[in-house]
């Protein structure tokens, strides 16, 4: 099919497929002409998921590519394609709080989550200080809480991820991660004015 | 004692203060002369308050007006007043997606959530919506999953308010709301490298 095909089957304007194009996201079509090309399923394919981890999963294009090429080019195991697809979902901060808090809590908890430089570790290390400089006291028993329920979501999640191909893993882990995040958030506070309201209202 | 001692034990600087004054967030001090006024320990404990809901809840001054104002004239219920601090901490947005399938859940599940106009249903509205958009299907029962953490989480969050005084209720329930979010966030992607790492590492 020609680009204008492309652009209507996938419902991305033809300027953005060649941006794509150009980036190298997304391979070139077959040459028919100087200033034409066919594209084909693989492309219409493609295109969908590049969709779908720049404007859902909000990568950056250096980002998509490094998880394209690890879908293009999988590592030996699932674990480290996951970890390419997580690693790209994780906002890399400027200021790395310290990480020692986070260390010492993996340990304790027997989480195997490798103590090198880890975005996720940057995450928690943050949120774990901002409660300090907020002099906010979380309850007795509610970091643990947290964990178990935390634990406990992501060992459904885990079991969920489909194990047939790298594409399909990847998408589902990039889509995965970020998009129930919101959701879980606006559970917890409709639980808490469920809550609210069976408990004072 | 005199604003530049006011600054000096809250660490919030004296042109600060003065656009809370003329804001009308924090009450003015008692006039000793033309250009001089005294302050005493309450301007000093709603000054931190102040902070807290501006600088780490990231409340509007409008907002933070609404739970003052709540505070120094509480409503009947604590329900109520815990209605005013959520409702302060929600995203206001602009295109408000289509409620009915978020009323449908709450009947179904049994929250008593009212059914009018609600920030928190936006949300869950959206982040249900956006799973649509990106054509990312949950596993089966993983919205039920969710809400049963969600759930469990906020009924622990709730017994643990303060209920000795409207200050201390609302402070608790604005940081509590917003502060342990990032939290939850960082701990769901670090059990998820846990799991990934003990099934597939």
């Amino acid at each position: 099919m020609r680009i204008s095909e492309l652009s209507r089957r996938s419902g991305v304007p033809v300027p953005t497929i060649k941006y794509y194009l150009r980036e190298g996201l997304l391979p070139e079509g077959v040459r028919t002409s100087a200033t034409q090309a066919q594209y084909d399923e693989s492309h219409e394919a493609r295109l969908k998921l590049i969709r779908a981890l720049v404007g859902t999963a909000g990568l950056s294009i250096a980002e998509v590519h490094r998880v394209l090429a690890a879908i293009d080019d999988p590592p030996e195991s699932l674990h480290a394609l996951l970890g390419v697809a997580a690693e790209a979902t994780v906002d890399h901060r400027a200021d790395r709080p310290d990480h020692e808090r986070v260390h010492a809590l993996m340990r304790d908890w027997g989480w195997p989550v490798a103590e090198k430089d880890c975005p996720s570790h940057d995450a928690l290390a943050a949120a774990l200080d901002a409660l300090d400089e907020a002099d906010f006291e979380l309850a007795d028993g509610a970091l643990e809480l947290y964990r178990d329920h935390m634990e406990q979501v992501a060992a459904f999640e885990l079991s969920t991820v489909p194990t047939d191909s790298p594409t399909a893993a990847v998408r589902y882990v990039v889509l995965g991660t970020v998009l129930p995040e919101p959701l879980l958030l606006a559970l917890r506070r409709l639980a808490q004015q469920a809550a609210s309201a069976r408990r004072f209202g």
